[in-house]
C-alpha cells in the first residue's frame, strides 16, 4: 500500500519529460492490485483449466464433480483435481464435498472482480 | 450446502457411472480455442504488464508511449519495451510509431473477446 490520503505537489521539470504527452504518472493500478491480478490470472491461463472451468460453467446447475470432468479433458483424475484445486486456491471455484464425490461450482464475485479490472 | 429436506432417490449403475450427474461429456471450449485464450491470459498474467495496461486505458487519448511509463513503474526503458512488445504480440495493445516515439493503445476488440471468454 502507498501514502494514500496524503497531499503530493508534483513538480515535473521541462528537461525531465522527453515527450509532449500529458500521460499519469501514478499506476492507476498499484503494484499489489496488479500482483494479486497476476496471480490469479495465471491460475486460469492454463488450456486444461479454462477447459475445466468452461465445462463447469455449462453443467446442470453450474456444478461438476471431477467424475465429470476427467473424460472431456481426456486426463486422469489426480491431474484433473490437481487443476481443480489450483483453482480453489485462486478463489475462482467452490468445493462443496457432498457423499463419496466433491462438487465444484464457480465463485461468482470472484469472477465479476476479475471482469471488472480487465474492462 | 446438503440436499436436506429433500426425498432423493439415487440409482446408481456402477459400472457406468460413478456419480449420478447429467454433466456434459463434451467441453464446450475446445482444446485449440482453450490453447489460444491461455495464451493470451499468460501474457496478461504479470504484475507490470497489468500496471502498464492500467496506465495505457487511464493515458488522455488510451494511448501512451514509453517514455510516459518507465517513471510510474520504476522500469528501465528497454524492460518497459520488452513488456509492452509481449502485449503486441498477444493483440492485446496497437503500437504506432510517430515521430521518435512509438505510441500504445489497447485492442479493444482483442480485450472484448477476452472478457466475453471469461463471463
Amino acid at each position: 500500500m502507498t501514502a494514500s490520503g496524503t497531499t503530493t505537489h508534483v513538480v515535473v521539470e521541462p528537461a525531465v519529460r522527453s515527450c509532449a504527452s500529458s500521460a499519469p504518472t501514478e499506476a492507476p493500478l498499484d503494484r499489489a492490485a496488479a500482483e494479486d491480478l497476476a496471480k490469479t490470472l495465471k491460475a486460469v491461463a492454463d488450456p486444461t483449466r479454462l477447459q475445466l472451468l468452461s465445462l463447469i460453467r455449462a453443467a446442470p446447475a453450474g456444478e461438476a464433480c471431477v467424475c465429470d470432468l476427467t473424460e472431456p479433458v481426456g486426463l486422469s483424475q489426480p491431474t484433473v483435481s490437481h487443476h481443480l484445486k489450483v483453482l480453489v486456491n485462486a478463489g475462482l471455484l467452490r468445493r462443496e464435498p457432498r457423499g463419496t464425490w466433491t462438487w465444484y461450482s464457480l465463485v461468482a464475485e470472484q469472477w465479476e472482480g476479475l471482469r471488472n479490472l480487465l474492462a
